[in-house]
């Protein structure tokens, strides 16, 4: 199927039937994730793969009780690095070149030219910033699950700071930004999968200017 | 192909080679782009395909002097609400419920609570959510021109407020969120082409808990 196929073929599941999603399509979609495009290449962005069954029943409450969080096998967080810094930005940078076969100081400039513009901009810009970027990631993981078969529905509706603090991911310099439950559709139980995809009209959605 | 065939073929093309993309694939990916998900299915962006060659020539110079943005045959500019009104969203449910053949009062309850959490959060906060839907309709799309075979090459390099005014996104309720040039890779002129694809080690970026 082709890429226009699996989107209208996915939907935002509501209901999930507990089958497990086999860990080779888990893999698939989390690679996709992962080779997903970002600003400057900085992937200021981490992800975490929860099949821990305690910490998914934590997690659903501070999800508006959202049923999938559970009814799905494997939930997917994006977690955004919660600023940039010259270091952070060297790094990524070090690795690219020495990958790359070529001098490190091959993307010195680049990077002065990079930091000068990012750092007056200040840490609550680069933390929006960062987390920008793992929407193209997100983006990425829906088709990935889509073209796999894989129900998964996106959420952005959780309590970010709490699931920060059950993650732990202050202390890594990381923020929650979304999040994905993996699963099958459970049709029979879905208020949704009847129901017709609802988009812009493409003359209104797509403006051409000739 | 499979996605992560397309996407590993994919890279940030340097150099375009001046060739059009046929008008079908631009329709192939601009349709991506419109089936993308977004938070309540409200798809607060709008998507501007420019192939005028005087306006992208004004472009570019607002953009970094990008070569791309005049060496690719078309330049898709996303555009985001500038902020969310109970009237735009109520616009956008009501069109839902009637597709639906559902009673236009059936989202009403889930109006009301959607309404009442983005009202206080402000017009600033209102636009950054917009943009950050529009970069999941925009990793779609660039999926969509990888399985098509389309060079693309994302970029927030760009002077947002001055391509607001070119276009006149202001009037129409929109600021410009990222642009992404389409075309065809020129390799013989792209220094990036047969360098390799830096991407954070899966065991870095993925953390399983278990």
């Amino acid at each position: 199927m082709s890429l226009l196929e699996d989107l209208n073929w996915r939907y935002a599941t509501k209901k999930m039937n507990g089958q497990p999603v086999p860990q080779e399509k888990v893999d698939y979609i989390t690679e996709a994730a992962r080779l997903a495009p970002s600003s400057s290449g900085l992937q200021p962005y981490r992800l975490f793969v929860i099949t821990n069954k305690e910490l998914l029943e934590q997690i659903k409450p501070i999800a508006f009780n959202q049923a999938q969080i559970t009814d799905g096998s494997h939930l997917l967080v994006w977690a955004a690095w919660d600023g940039y810094t010259h270091n952070s930005i060297s790094e990524v940078f070090e690795k690219t070149t020495a990958l790359r076969g070529i001098p490190k100081e091959a993307m010195d400039d680049y990077k002065t030219r990079l930091w000068g513009l990012y750092e007056p901009l200040g840490t609550e810009w680069h933390a929006a910033h960062a987390a920008k970027q793992a929407y193209i990631s997100f983006g990425l993981a829906i088709a990935a699950a889509a073209e796999q078969k894989v129900d998964a529905t996106p959420m952005e509706g959780f309590d970010n700071k709490a699931l920060d603090e059950l993650l732990h991911l202050n202390e890594k310099g990381l923020r929650s930004v979304v999040i994905l439950p993996l699963g099958f559709r459970e049709e029979a139980g879905d208020w949704l999968v009847n129901l017709k995809k609802y988009r812009t009209p493409t003359d209104e959605f797509v403006t051409e200017i000739k």
